[in-house]
Formats: structure tokens, C-alpha cells, sequence
């Protein structure tokens, strides 16, 4: 299942934590804080446990989407893809 | 239909329009810049017609997401809720 992650984090180290592990699990930086990719339940469900005890009580907040293929069709996509505007920038 | 729009913006100025418009439609803040809430299919071209020539050619990206409810009882929300870690900034 297409799986959309998007966090807000205010901490360098944590937010490097949680980019990590969506990279680790196979997901796609779609922007600065939000991956997205194909996870299987099981997968999801993992990434969803380490990215919840990387959090743990720190400020922020993280969601994790599952995006059916219906839902997929209606996606709309503006702007520049990440790596076109984001280069050169520290991703963390 | 629950409509998520998630950005990444660096421009202040666009990011405001964003979120304005965004609020304008009544969806809710959830994250920094993540915006979600119930929608018509009427309303949620609108939006992102308005999204699209806010943003134009400017840097960042923004893309909206519908998420049908056999997939919004899968979403998983972690840490704090939006007002309880960002309060006090400033919002844009």
C-alpha cells in the first residue's frame, strides 16, 4: 500500500532519526518532512513503531497515511519535484 | 472527502497565502504545513486551482491527497497534537 509520512520536528537530531528510517524502509523523500512509498502492512506498521519511540515524548508530530490507488488517482501534485528546489540544502 | 494538503514552502509570503487559503476552504491546521478536513470534489479543485497560482513558479512544492475513510481508520497520529507544541510561534 502507498504509504505518505509527514512529520513536523523541530529537532535536528530527531527529524534525522525519523527521515532515516523512512529512507531505511525504502520511502521517497516527496518533500523536506514528508516521504512517501510502497510499504506492506507489516512494513508500515514497523516504521510506524520506531518512528514512535524515535519521537517518544519530544514536541512535534508525525502521521502515517495509507493511500489506496482511488485515492492515488486524485492526487494533486503542484510545484517543483523536491530535488529541483531543495538542492544544496542540509536534508535532515 | 477528507482532503489533506501537506507543503513545503520556503517564501513566507506564499506560505501565508497557503495557509489562508487553506483555512479559507475550513480545513485545519494539523502540522506546521499540513492542512486536512472535509471537502467537495467542487471545493477541493477550487483550492487547488488557488493553490496552483499561489505557489506558480515560485520554489516548494504542495500536494493534496484525498483519503477515503477505509484508509483514514488506518492513519496513525503521533506526538503532540499541533496547538500543544506550537504555541507561541509564529504561524505562517
Amino acid at each position: 500500500m502507498q504509504t505518505l509520512v509527514v512529520y513536523d520536528i523541530s529537532d535536528d537530531d530527531i527529524r534525522l532519526k525519523v527521515s532515516d528510517a523512512c529512507k531505511r524502509f525504502g520511502l521517497t523523500r516527496i518533500q523536506r518532512s514528508t516521504f512517501m512509498g510502497y510499504l506492506t502492512s507489516m512494513q508500515r506498521k514497523e516504521l510506524t513503531a520506531i518512528l514512535r519511540r524515535v519521537l517518544d515524548d519530544a514536541d512535534g508530530n508525525i502521521q502515517v497515511f495509507v493511500i489506496c490507488k482511488a485515492d492515488l488517482a486524485l492526487r494533486e501534485v503542484l510545484g517543483k519535484p523536491f530535488e529541483a528546489y531543495a538542492k544544496g540544502d542540509l536534508l535532515v
